[in-house]
């Protein structure tokens, strides 16, 4: 089979042809029909200190997708072939505290898809069936590869009740732009969006935002401020992982406020504690991962119902064979989500 | 001025002309630009048992309206003139337990606009300063009276989280039909409606149900397991007050699942606690008032944002002087909310 | 074997001498050390209807204990001989919406040990082994017995923030002077117990109730009001089962109150939700099984740190030979937990 | 009367006779039996950059006390002489959307007793009857005038459910000593508390810690991760106000777990947000102020309730004529709390 493949430590992927994997005892294997590009894919492309620091090579990455059951592994039962699924991308070894008291996607032994295992950007994909997440019948694979994404937009957007409220969005990128359709979807009444980068702005605004603005060109401050009478925001999802971006959302926080944190910062940053979190009562809540599955349940009512339309963040749908453009893009910042079709 | 007043104990309303009220200490003197019908000024008018029991007569009625500040009293400061405002219909004392610790709502003294003071169902109204919300600008008045009862929804579909839950909905009645609204606006990716008044599920669908059905005529047991794929309903919303209705929602609530009670009964109902609630591990939620003012935060900016339109709703707009006409609508089921227009 | 078993439909129950059980796949064998009978044993033993509903024979009963494991069957790993253990009682099958979602105590498919596999009534048990919870190494084994109904206890107080509240407790049997001991240890600083049974109060006061009174004795509705100065319960704990304990319960809860429901009653019940819930706006929790394993955790650090000590709840031991003695103290009243060794 | 008053910019206090205060509309005039002193209260008295950026002198300060009602101003109602009374410090505006929504402790116009209006530390004190908290009969004033940092402390403890926790305090001045104390009460199982006063460990312990440990002399993080078994602590309080501890306490927290932000940093503090809040999913929550006043009333019952002893806290006891020794106390950090006895 064809695959995107790291081979060896160093920037670059190359196409493969591969084995096509057996499904190991609890494992399924998968006919991977589409599979988006995320952030984390395009570090393992550009060879990252994080990936460099993480990833043993050879590895097939990805871990995004939606497929086809093919064949049901060893001692796995209740899987029928043709199933269609996506999964969680995170493989949580239930044996822990935190997977025992309710918490496995801050596992203590977790492995990842695409990156300590090998991932969906392939023909085949096996997976292990715990992990399979059925998908309903009328969710076109390429919006189905969203969910494991959108599952992060979900955690990020509602770890607190967001209806009626004023939100200030740090970051366009997809998972900015996925919060925004969240948001939106769930009743958020003013959703400002800030990113240097106008093409994904524009998306913002498609996707549901009501006020967008480029923080280069105007003052964030002033428009926030201006836009919610002074009151500052109720509520800051930072995405982008930017230190200014960090200061300027929580200068910007309304007293009583909420934060979610999903953005990964370059290392650490300041924090005015004091101005910005306790004399304003602030809740910060860190987001990783996804429920499972009760994020998923969500995610997949979400879309399936129509409440959330992400068909305009999906602008590429490419064949694995044309990989290096898709992560042209992803760089370029000219794109929503890109999705593979083995 | 004009003023529908229960004159003294029995059934009817007359329309009398009345002294304009003088704002007292802390009061502030409204004129009323639209007031809209609520199922109690209904149990008023009929002088139904609850109302016998409760009201000292004569009284003016009406405790939903918009309007325009005309006079502030005395001791009462920073409430301009012209300023356009709703109120919150419960006079709380503020000093009892539940009100310093949080519940103005079930305050244990707990005075209603409209029952134990005089009402919106007139030109003019006192209220008191500390119940007045002001009303955004571009808001219309007839849809600022109904944040009132709005405030009853937005706390009924929202005592937990409702994005991608699979909602049924006991009563399509104004209040009903606010919960749909409501439930749409927020993300419930499936809302089933009940109610055995034709008229009022077209307006139903109007509103976002998904599925509406009439339980006269069709199984709603079966519609609803069908709908959810067997699971049932992940949250149930009591609005109709009927015991078969409670007993429906409870049978088909999931397991996990979330029930909110908004509608009035006759009396003590029959609960098979074990099989409906303790087995299941439901959560059960009384709702009475709004809390103020986080909820009327919430509605005023689901309405002034357009997130939720409840034009459709306002189904009748009349005069004072055609006030009978409006409680014959009221009682007909042939309405949505029913609009006076002093 | 030694194994206390009901052999066929009927009231009673025998010792036998029965083949130790072999550990199937993903079970383990664990040797018994303590097993403390439980409300539903003494079901099981009269052969009630909900037992003559529900159980298969021959079953060998019991469902709490905590013992030492003695072999892994086939695929199980991690789960070293001679480790000390408990174990939820519920075998969820984890493949459900519930289970998916993060409420596998109330599976679709629950098998329940003691009732639809063999329980802990005998000499040794055979356990799924995702099932066991490691006792910490100081805890005796007749107190790590109580962990399981006790993590009912904590799901019953803790179903909200029970720290300052005043608490009335209806029923005072094991799982009643278990939610006391958790409401003492937790912070409650009201703690009223009622129950008809003057052995029992007494031990409620030494678990650490505030006040005990006999309802048929005494006017709980007259103590409960004079010991919260009039302003009723802050929270509710029906253990009873009785409907005229939940009606006085009810009445007595104030305004914002909060229910915990744990008790299972004879049937339906009348229930005056305008007045107790609805008006009150009140949460009414039902409460089954414990959260695996959150609760686990909490329920075995409680224990293991002697915040909560349960030995003066222990009050009988005896041989699984004298099992018919438990039975009468059970059926007596006269007791608090009685514990086999086996 | 006698009264400490900051008289102009610059370090230092001194004891004046001045006028009683005259209760303005809404206010009370209270005698008072006993004022503690806050760390505030010793930055006033230094003269910080906090204290000279924010305070207007002349000023009496204080803001901790308890004392008995002497005169109605006007417009007050239903507050008899006599009554014995503690007030929360916080003067809210009511007015602000902080307010009106629910979050009076980050009014926008927030005025502190003894910083903005004359305080407790003298013989008398005027504070708005909106502010009163009645003190239970049998609570001494000592142990009454700390109810209003044991507030503080109530809602860091309790900013989620603390029973079962392992629980990490960084910092044993006063503040922190209560939330051991509250965290004792509430069912923390595992209290580990870190300062490198060797006088205030010994309180700490008194109070209830399980582990006390000088950081200076010992490993912090060894400590910890030994006494929970390498999990690391399910709750961490920050009370020192200092970044070696955040850092540490952060580096401490297991995935999942939940921090509170009591102490006052001395400027912004670096965080790694990815390493520590981010990829372990935890919850921060800032504190500041006490929710009026329903952590009044859980404060209050579980002092009076006996479930909290604060006792051991109180090390001093000081006429105002011997204020500058209660200073010099706290300066020294070998006390616990200072009361004074005007």
């Amino acid at each position: 089979m064809k695959a995107v493949i790291k081979e060896g430590p160093g920037p670059g992927l190359v196409l493969r042809d591969v084995p096509v994997p057996v499904p190991g005892a609890g494992e399924v294997l998968v006919k991977v029909k589409a599979a988006s590009v995320c952030g984390t894919d395009v570090l393992i492309h550009d060879w990252s200190p994080w990936a460099a620091g993480r990833m043993v090579t050879p590895r097939i990455i990805g871990h995004e997708f939606a497929g086809e059951v093919i064949e049901a592994g060893p001692g796995v039962e209740d899987i029928p072939t043709g199933m269609r699924v996506s999964a969680e991308s995170h493989y949580f070894c239930g044996k822990c505290r935190q997977c025992r008291t309710g918490s496995p996607e801050v596992c203590r032994d977790l492995k990842i898809m695409g990156v300590d295992a090998d991932g969906s950007f392939a023909e085949y994909l096996s997976v292990p069936a715990v992990n399979l997440w059925p998908n309903p019948a009328g969710m076109p694979d390429d919006l189905a590869s969203l969910q494991e994404p959108l599952g992060n937009a979900v955690d990020t957007v509602n770890s607190e009740d967001i209806s009626g409220k004023d939100v200030l969005i740090t970051g366009a990128g997809p998972m900015g732009l996925m919060c925004v359709a969240v948001a939106r979807a769930c009743g958020a009444s003013n959703i400002i969006v800030s990113d240097p980068n106008e093409y994904r702005l524009g998306l913002a605004s498609m996707m549901g935002a009501d006020i967008v603005i480029d923080p280069i060109k105007q003052s964030l401050h002033d428009v926030a401020m201006s836009a919610t009478a002074g009151n500052g925001v109720d509520v800051f999802l930072e995405i982008s992982g930017k230190a200014e971006a960090l200061a300027a959302g929580l200068r910007l926080l309304a007293p009583a406020g909420r934060v979610s944190l999903l953005g990964i910062f370059h290392g650490p940053v300041p924090v005015d504690l004091n101005k910005d979190v306790i004399f304003k009562k602030a809740r910060i809540y860190g987001i990783t991962g996804r429920r499972p599955f009760s994020t998923w349940k969500t995610v997949s009512e979400l879309l399936s119902s129509g409440r959330l339309d992400l068909s305009p963040l999906i602008t590429h749908e490419l064949s694995l064979g044309d990989f290096e453009e898709g992560f042209h893009l992803m760089e370029s910042g000219r794109c929503g989500k890109v999705v593979f079709r083995p």
